[in-house]
């Protein structure tokens, strides 16, 4: 199993639409991505480490696959459209890495 | 539902033994946090979102808890213990962040 993990890194004012995130550009993901993947998940960025720090990152979402290639083969062909999507919610350029789950 | 994140930022030659980080280190945190968090997942990073691009994190967990204060009263008294036992497993000094579960 691996996760796609796509992390926005926090600015000291972010434009991150929360809800649209969560209830249109992710569902347009998984819609997309379709059944080679499995559930996601979806994180707000409430505080950093230290007392007082802020978050490194303002949202995630980790896409949970069967390996690399259905993940691939899914959001190739969709990426165009995916990102096209990504001003309606925020200006930030996302920290994207794929992970073999050790742990899930 | 929050999810604390550890990070740890990839470098080229890191030093992270992945075995003892999922065999030893997490354990011991979840023993001396103890209840009231949840099961946590661990990640070793694969590769980053351009192709050819390293992984931006060489490993990560993620603790679940049903909120900040049973982390910290968990975590607070074992602090010390579980930070001692990280030179075992790496060098590298972890991005941490809370982020509140949107969809988990």
């Amino acid at each position: 199993m691996i996760k796609v993990s796509v992390m926005y890194p926090n600015t000291p004012v972010p434009r991150f639409n929360h809800e649209y995130y969560r209830d249109k550009h992710m569902p347009l993901v998984k819609a997309r991505i379709g059944e080679s993947c499995k559930p996601y998940t979806v994180d707000k960025g409430l505080a950093g480490g230290a007392p007082g720090a802020p978050a490194t990152y303002v949202g995630m979402c980790h896409i949970f696959c069967d390996s690399v290639e259905p993940f691939q083969a899914g959001f190739g062909p969709h990426a165009q459209e995916i990102m096209a999507d990504i001003p309606n919610y925020t200006d930030l350029t996302p920290v994207i890495q794929m992970s073999e789950v050790v742990v899930g």
